[in-house]
């Protein structure tokens, strides 16, 4: 199923060709620690099949992967003793590895990534429905 | 289909009775765009059934909202002229609605979020190990 990119890590990992903890495989996807985790216990969940981003992720395979992601952020939450979870994926911008992954990170309150997390902005006058108008019309 | 709760303003929205400017919606999900956005043509995908967090999602739902959510994820970064997307929920813990919902945010390049974003640690001796046997077990 896998098929080794040149250089991609996730890939490789998928192959068994470098270490990793991986927590969960099925057909169609594996779950591993992050090296880097935002807190221990933060797993990252990837497709078998070398996907770049969520809108390579075909049709048949969405359900399949975000009930793992489900499943994943119960046991990451329960495991580590945590009060909830942060799930992110980035797509293309601040992807460090193009191959599709999703963050499963436990939190817990007061853990320091609230403030700096989040830094909002507020629209000017008749810029929210113009952004708006644009996606509506992107949907089609 | 929509009960709204007390005070949810998500409900709210899916109900009719606060405005918002709706991008999309079908039989089992709404998305409008955050008042207090990221950047401009931040989207928020929410169930219309008032349901706190990914976990309490119900199988037969999560093929449909992330179907809309990578459906999302195109047509804001084609909207947005953007590079890619970050994709987010919060569980629990820095959620500020305690209503499901998934962030869909356009990203570009050198736009600022990256560096402060992933604040990122090292595991210690034994440590990564040790918990992923504890998410394992969580897994069962």
């Amino acid at each position: 199923m896998a098929v080794a990119g040149d250089d991609c890590i996730f890939c490789a990992i998928v192959a068994g060709e470098l270490d990793a903890e991986i927590v969960f495989e099925d057909e169609a996807t594996v779950a591993f620690l992050d090296v880097r985790p935002l807190f221990p216990g933060h797993v990252l969940l990837v497709p078998r099949e070398h996907l770049e981003t969520i809108e390579d992720l075909p049709d048949e395979q969405v359900e399949r992967f975000f009930l793992n992601g489900r499943r994943l952020a119960t046991a990451v939450r329960e495991a580590m003793g945590a009060d909830g979870t942060f799930m992110a994926m980035n797509n293309v911008v601040s992807q460090s590895v193009p191959h599709l992954h999703l963050h499963v990170v436990p939190r817990v309150r007061k853990d320091g990534l609230r403030g700096f997390f989040w830094p909002r902005h507020k629209y000017g006058e008749g810029e929210m429905a113009a952004a708006a108008e644009r996606v509506r019309a992107a949907l089609g």
